[in-house]
């Protein structure tokens, strides 16, 4: 046996105890004639105590012991056997600091040649060293920590759900490929020569046959893949907690899943939600907030500009915008002409793309001082500080644009950027809400016709299908998000269950007869044989545990991330193949133009 | 809402009720001026009741619902309400089958067309219709129990590893290709053209990484890939329970695994096995079951002959035979000349491939007659009759052969057909043992080289160590199978941690240093960095899901399996890729020759 504790394990209790402990070496210290070895494992660190002199009773070993842990380096893999002590100089900071152990006896299990950084909770030697060895970065607590909570998450995940009946059921991961969508991972195959596996973007139509088949509440936590240009935070392999229900409404959903939520918050926050979440439509998500997934940790809602400013034409800018709208900031009105400024050059960069911003500062007689004085006189300033609620000392930051959609997401990144500047977007703090009612379709420029808003297989709201013929743009589905502090963090919708519905989808979506049966025939021919009402929802586990571990990255609660190239440093994958495997896959490369 | 209750929930107590339920038509039937629908959904079946003539109180809207009914057809989905009666035929074979609903409303959800085969416990269609139909197939009883058994399985098994510490830690399924083993599925890179990530066939390396990152106990429920000719019963994409610990011995990971074993059987079979797993060295499992995976629910060991023999000269085919060896089967002295010969041919079939077979019965009197009388005398018989400690009624068969490994299992194999014509194969009665002390070694013909058995990570036991400069072949390994009923349920060893060992490994495995480094390196180097001490173990979830369901294929422990050409036949998976995602990977088709 290699030890009789782990390294976490030991208090004031154990005194006196002889005990074996192996861990890595932490680091060392030489008082006097003592040396301090911290010894280190997932579960703590204890002191280890090696002394010079041998004490009483103890024999001449020792100054061999203490010569022994004077060689020994960071990061030695060692096994100390010895007796628990009381510490004279305990350490609160430790679970174990109240203890020590008098050495008897060392082995050194491997050594290790000195790390490319040191392995504290502070540092980390930055991202391209942390990749590259990535299994020592994973010695650090702030990264294993992230894994222990992931590890608990999806415990408790799937306790609540067996819970409630739902079975975990595994879906293939060879499946085919779909064009539709984002680009699919492929997979050739060598048994079927010319021809390809695809790797699921979702398990999105075998859970829907598992509907078909009756399974009626179905989970899985599941890898998925998509082919994407990576943008920030991304990662070509993903986990989603992937579920379906049979026989249920959009409100069995949400109450489930609802009910999931607040679940985890207390198993693992400790955090009781008491309150049902609010639900907001997509629309108002959009008229107040400019984004489907809004930061409701904070107000600051939109306010709409355009009639109060169009009373009093002469200032071309407003006068030509199709949408104006405003957001106040409480008690920013100290803001000088420089942070201003920053504002402005904050909205105007090219990913946010503004053309200005207007402010307006509620001075403490209630008076108003803006950058379009001159445009406008006190009395439409004054309905302006109506309009938006302010109060003297309050900041106004006002955006237009001719085109809404597009102002209200700049407008969007302005109220996060103050959201952020005055600390209204803690970490530590969980605003959740349902987005619902999302449109069924979203027009492609690129494509050139309507688009499925989450998939074709989205139910239209019943008072919304006679819509489907006459103004399909303006058509609502049984569509909804998890939102939580911004983030999106998991979505789903009811799905079409009849037939017929699901061939004028396939129509409205510009596919040809051919191409649905080519693409999903599996699935329509299945629901021929009694298909039940069921829907579900996906929740990204990466950013789940990325919310509940307060991270800023997905990649720190995943063991082995890849990069923004897609590639794994440390294991230096993708790589090229031999000859012989193209071969037998009947492949060859084509060369790359430059 | 769609229900109140399931079609498995309703009992005599929720008589007089007023329920609502959701489900498929299962059939129906017409007696007299009732029609009685069972209607069925994952939880259960239950009786609905149509009335012709309306009852008391009730109106004329129940000939309208009576003729609805009588439209149904099997697999409709269907919703209904109605009143919970107590029935006066019960069925005690059902658990609803004390009560029926008294239809007040009927609500088709969907039609279905005709099934291609009823849904029925022992109607599917045949394996073709069955695989095209999954879905329909899933729909039975006996299908989806196995489902639900593995839902169930994978929750203990994480409950039970949880409760020990162990994280599950995902990791990548996009990783490097290592032509050493069985192929590799792989992946193109579109972000890293003429590259390509390959699928793991473990995480075996991944979660040595894991312990050199100090993870200390690490589980994961995994899909593992290989692209290998399919045999029967293999499946291109499979699940692994893959288990990895660090700071222990051998002893500790049959402890641990053992009691999840122990864990399983209890909670999802209840049965407790109270005794320790018996032991068997590979050596022992080799000599007396001829394979390192015994079916130790019957005895009938092997007994070797060829010294018996070997004093009596004359019969050329034993004369010449470097090994013979005899089974016993208790009772089998009745054995027609016609039985015996179908034994002999079972033998002699190619698959197995022996040359003849020799049998002796042993009669009443105790005397012995065999195939072989014209060259034994009846001393040499008794002798023979001793040793394999036969009585009479006993029936002896022997084979032989000029290579011991070859001849054992053939006799493995008539074993293993006895035991089975002797009803000792009980497929509700559990074997399990350790296999331990597995050959680190094994030659290859087609390489003309030493494999390693497991793999190059395995750890040679410490007092063969030695033998690898003189005897590699020799050398034995602390490597241990589970074996369940002649099944290899899971299997691992203790890993080596010694970066010096492990080169030497290499090396007598033939790598040269730039291959190892190039395969390994990132392992390797992982190594220097103060790797500690760990093995680990796997379980093939699928074959342990088979075992506690009964089934002879693991096939029907899976939702959505492939057939024995790597297709998916309901998805029509794998298929052709369209000439633009061809273009963006740079690759182009080669064609087949034939």
């Amino acid at each position: 046996m290699y030890r009789t504790h782990t390294c976490g394990e030991l208090r004031l209790a154990n005194a006196g105890e002889i005990v074996t402990l192996a861990g890595w070496v932490q680091r060392t210290r030489k008082m006097g004639g003592m040396t301090f070895v911290d010894v280190r494992d997932r579960y703590g660190i204890t002191q280890i105590c090696f002394e010079e002199q041998p004490s009483e009773g103890q024999t001449d070993a020792c100054n061999t012991l203490f010569e022994q842990a004077n060689k020994l380096g960071r990061e030695y893999v060692i096994q100390v056997t010895g007796t628990v002590n009381e510490r004279s100089n305990k350490n609160k900071n430790l679970p174990t600091g109240d203890i020590e152990i008098i050495a008897s006896k060392l082995v050194v299990l491997n050594e290790s040649v000195t790390p490319p950084f040191t392995i504290e909770d502070q540092s980390d030697g930055g991202d391209d060293l942390r990749m590259k060895y990535r299994y020592l970065d994973l010695r650090r607590t702030p990264v294993r920590s992230n894994l222990e909570l992931r590890h608990k998450m999806t415990m408790e995940v799937r306790r609540y759900l067996d819970s409630l009946g739902f079975l975990e059921i595994e879906t293939p991961m060879l499946i085919g490929s779909t064009p539709e969508g984002a680009r699919d991972f492929v997979v050739p195959s060598r048994m079927n020569p010319g021809q390809f596996y695809a790797l699921p973007q979702s398990p999105q139509t075998l859970k829907q046959l598992l509907m078909v088949s009756g399974m009626d509440r179905y989970f899985q936590i599941v890898k998925c893949f998509r082919d994407e240009d990576l943008r920030a935070d991304r990662q070509p392999e993903f986990t989603q907690i992937d579920c379906e229900m049979s026989f249920v409404t959009q409100e069995d959903i949400l109450q489930t899943f609802e009910g999931m939520a607040k679940h985890l918050f207390k198993e693992l926050r400790g955090i009781e939600l008491k309150e049902a979440f609010p639900r907001m439509t997509w629309a108002d998500a959009m008229k107040y907030y400019g984004s489907d997934k809004p930061d409701t940790r904070f107000g600051m809602k939109f306010v709409e500009l355009k009639d109060l400013f169009a009373q009093a034409p002469g200032f071309s800018v407003f006068d030509d915008a199709k949408y104006i709208g405003g957001i106040c900031a409480t008690g920013q009105a100290v803001y000088t002409r420089k942070q201003i400024d920053q504002l402005t050059d904050f909205v105007k960069r090219p990913q946010i793309g503004a053309k200005g911003m207007v402010y307006a500062r509620v001075q403490d007689d209630g008076s108003v001082k803006s950058s379009v004085d001159k445009f406008y006189d006190q009395n439409v300033l004054s309905a302006l500080k109506e309009k938006m609620n302010a109060q003297p000392g309050d900041l106004i930051l006002i955006l237009s644009g001719d085109d809404a959609m597009k102002t209200r997401k700049q407008l969007c990144e302005l109220r996060l950027e103050m959201g952020s500047r005055m600390g209204l977007r803690d970490k530590n703090q969980f605003s959740l809400l349902w987005v619902i009612d999302f449109p069924m379709f979203e027009w492609s420029e690129e494509e050139g016709r309507l688009m499925a808003t989450h998939h074709p297989f989205t139910h239209p709201k019943d008072e919304d299908i006679p819509l489907l013929d006459t103004d399909p743009a303006a058509v609502r589905a049984d569509a909804y998000d998890m939102v939580c502090n911004g983030v999106e963090v998991g979505g789903g919708s009811i799905r079409i269950h009849d037939p017929e519905l699901q061939d004028k989808m396939f129509r409205i979506l510009g596919f040809t007869e051919e191409r649905a049966q080519e693409q999903f025939g599996f699935l329509m021919n299945a629901f021929k044989y009694g298909a039940p009402p069921h829907g579900g929802l996906a929740y990204g586990l990466d950013r789940w545990v990325s919310l509940f571990a307060g991270l800023d990255s997905i990649r720190d609660c995943i063991a082995f991330p890849k990069n923004n190239s897609g590639r794994d440093v440390m294991l230096d994958a993708p790589a090229c193949l031999e000859q012989k495997q193209l071969d037998e896959l009947y492949l060859s490369l084509k060369p790359v133009e430059n």
